[in-house]
């Protein structure tokens, strides 16, 4: 390929007051701005990825509110995304040019002790480097404007037209899956689907209660459904999430706006002494507490998939565990990234799992800013950004 | 038997204070004193039993403080014993008189929905009166003294020559077993062998921390031991537990108070990352705390097995969860009371498990202000009160 060893130029997104230092400059929640952004030849076990479909999910918006004490700026954000692979550094053997990818801003090595050990999807190969926005090889960026280094995001930076990635962080997939859909299995679909299929393992027959119908929310439901549960709750407090969840798999309702009790009270009185299963996917540390507490007693357990903001603590007595409660949490629904995330579109292309009916809307990576606008409405569950118009 | 259909006046043991309500005169802390105890004939359902040995347990001395709230007065304590069937009520038919059992607070009907789940030990069939201290039948007591009534504690009253319990809560155990040793059986070690077999389900060559090292830490170590941990740490702030411990399995030892840092981040440098399993065995809601924080991301899991006091609550980031770690807890180790404890006494009988290393004094009922003594003091792990001298 002519871009090969270059430094490519391209559109890239990042917060505007990001190249001025933010501790000078700090603007949360300013419009983002498309920039001219310089992304260098991928180095030794790195991947050069053309995106063409990336979605938003909340922690992007999360870091570009400036809540999060680790976020760094200036960046590229974007994690839920799917490309080509564009060229390849030394020593790459698993991809090459050509090959349809979705980044996984949850790497998978195979070889480090949390891959080894056979219990987490948690790798830890390349954190160091992603933890602090910069490739293991050299522990620098590959994103640069006129010069100034813009720190990568998640591993990922998928908010560009091209970006750079280790090795062990892109799944090759079938290059019959429409990219513009299975951009969606980079984050929150696999999250809700392998909360209830990894993390909590529901049985057929179980009453599963999910607080928070978003993307996550829904793709629990569809877990939930596919595993065979009898009743699944739903609880938001947006009415107009009912509608579109019945179709995710949700059998009833409730909005704890219209009860005076506590909703871990409402759902213990609905299913006679509580839940099978819970999932929290809000974010919400009083919802996490809920979604413990409306467990049944002696087995009910509680999975933590929503993202708190920073510093906040999630409470309860130690009795609710003593009386058998457990409490559990869940990263990319346990999904091991490069080996599984291949597996969740061969079973879209089965028509096994929905994708399609996730996407809201459609709009281009210039209209960012109109995106995070709606995934701040109702009304949208995931908007889709063709990257290359 | 003559006693048989008869009240029986006995030995018991209560709160001096405890026959004026409590409301009026509420002296926690007061001595016990010994009292002629009417003991009524067992009902429909109902056991009565010569309890011959009781040891004491953290239960009876929280209670007796007056610091559980749901404590009700006057009532007869004890809940680790062992004794002899003196007589039976109507349609009983599990055990006879003359059998030897064990009194179970935990009681299992093998046939109420918790039973039945295949997933927890927490029996709900005479919850709703041992709760409140009474009977099933005729939600009164069996025990009373100048014809006041005397509550019923945890479902056993076991500081009692006789009591009566509900027939789901009395195990039937082998005549040969010394009672004197058996009664352990009633609570402390079972409840640390079956956090580690049944509740956490240590598996061979795994890391695993205890928080706490009396009567039921040790039963932990014991039963990590015998699932074969590769290390088994015990952290407490008395170093006069150490030595006694080694005997018990645990490898290492730390003693919080030795260390400047967190105690969490002490053990996570230590192992590496952090143990696979934790067990805190104090009732300390900072420690259980600590015991989660100290666990392996991906991975550890830590179990509650001590009592908190009322009230007190614990906390934690999500995302201690959200990056794998589980938080359990743990009541009677797991254990189905009258399906297991028969079993424990066979592995006890043939020494594939401790119960005399964990006794360390020998009284007799009269004598059990000097027992609670002792068990606030170091040395004491278990002392076993004989009943009938
Ligand atoms: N653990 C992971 O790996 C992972 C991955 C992806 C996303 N997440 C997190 O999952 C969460 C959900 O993501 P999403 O994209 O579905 O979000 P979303 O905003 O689309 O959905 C959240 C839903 O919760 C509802 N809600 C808000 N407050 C509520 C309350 N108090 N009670 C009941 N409902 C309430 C909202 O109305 C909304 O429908 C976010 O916190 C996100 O960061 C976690
Ligand atoms: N869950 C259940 O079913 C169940 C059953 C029995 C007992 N328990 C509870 O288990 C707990 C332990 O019982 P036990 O009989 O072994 O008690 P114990 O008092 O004999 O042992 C507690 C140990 O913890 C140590 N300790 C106290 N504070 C500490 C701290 N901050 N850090 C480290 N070590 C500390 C003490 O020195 C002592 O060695 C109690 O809370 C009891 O109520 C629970
Ligand atoms: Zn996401
Ligand atoms: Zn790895
Ligand atoms: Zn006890
Ligand atoms: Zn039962």
């Amino acid at each position: 390929m002519a871009t090969q060893g270059q430094v490519i130029t391209c559109k890239g997104i990042f917060p505007s007051f990001s190249i001025i230092p933010p501790a000078v400059a700090w603007e949360p929640n300013k419009p983002l701005v498309i920039e001219d952004v310089q992304v260098a030849p991928p180095q030794a076990g790195e991947v050069r990825v053309k995106i063409l479909f990336t979605a938003l999910c909340h922690t992007d918006a999360y870091t570009w509110s400036g809540k999060d004490p680790e976020g760094l700026f200036p960046c590229i954000l974007g994690h839920e995304a799917a490309g080509i692979v564009e060229s390849v550094g030394e020593g790459v053997t698993e991809v090459q040019p050509g090959d349809h990818v979705i980044p996984c801003y949850q790497a998978e090595c195979k070889e480090c002790k949390f891959c080894k050990s056979g219990k987490t999807n948690l790798c830890g190969k390349v954190r160091s480097a992603t933890g602090v926005g910069v490739m293991m090889n050299d522990r620098k960026s590959r994103f640069s404007v006129n010069g100034k280094p813009i720190y990568h995001f998640m591993g990922t930076s998928t908010f560009s037209q091209y970006t750079v990635v280790h090795d062990v962080s892109v799944a090759k997939i079938d290059p019959i899956a429409p990219l513009n859909k299975v951009c969606l299995l980079g984050c929150g679909v696999p999250t809700g689907l392998g909360a209830v299929w990894n993390t909590a393992k529901v049985e057929a027959g179980s009453i599963v209660a999910i607080f928070g119908l978003g993307t996550v929310g829904l793709a629990v439901a569809e877990g939930a459904k596919a595993a065979g549960a009898s009743r699944i709750i739903g609880i938001d407090i947006d009415p107009k999430k009912f509608d579109t969840a019945k179709n995710f798999g949700v059998t009833e309702f409730v909005n704890p706006k219209d009860h005076e009790k506590p909703i871990q009270q409402v759902l213990v009185d609905l299913t006679d002494g509580g839940v099978d299963y819970s999932f929290e996917c809000i974010g919400n540390v009083s919802v996490m507490r809920a979604a413990l507490e409306c467990c049944h007693k002696g087995w009910g357990t509680s999975v933590i998939v929503g993202v708190a903001a920073s510093g906040q603590e999630i409470s309860t007595r130690p009795f609710q565990l003593v009386t058998g409660r457990v409490w559990k949490g869940t990263a990319f629904g346990g999904f091991k990234s490069r080996s599984q995330v291949p597996w969740l579109v061969e079973k879209y292309l089965k028509k096994e799992i929905k994708v399609d009916e996730y996407i809201t809307h459609n709009l281009t990576l210039a209209e960012i800013n109109r995106a995070f606008d709606l995934m701040h409405e109702g009304g949208c569950l995931r908007c889709v950004l063709d990257c290359q118009v």
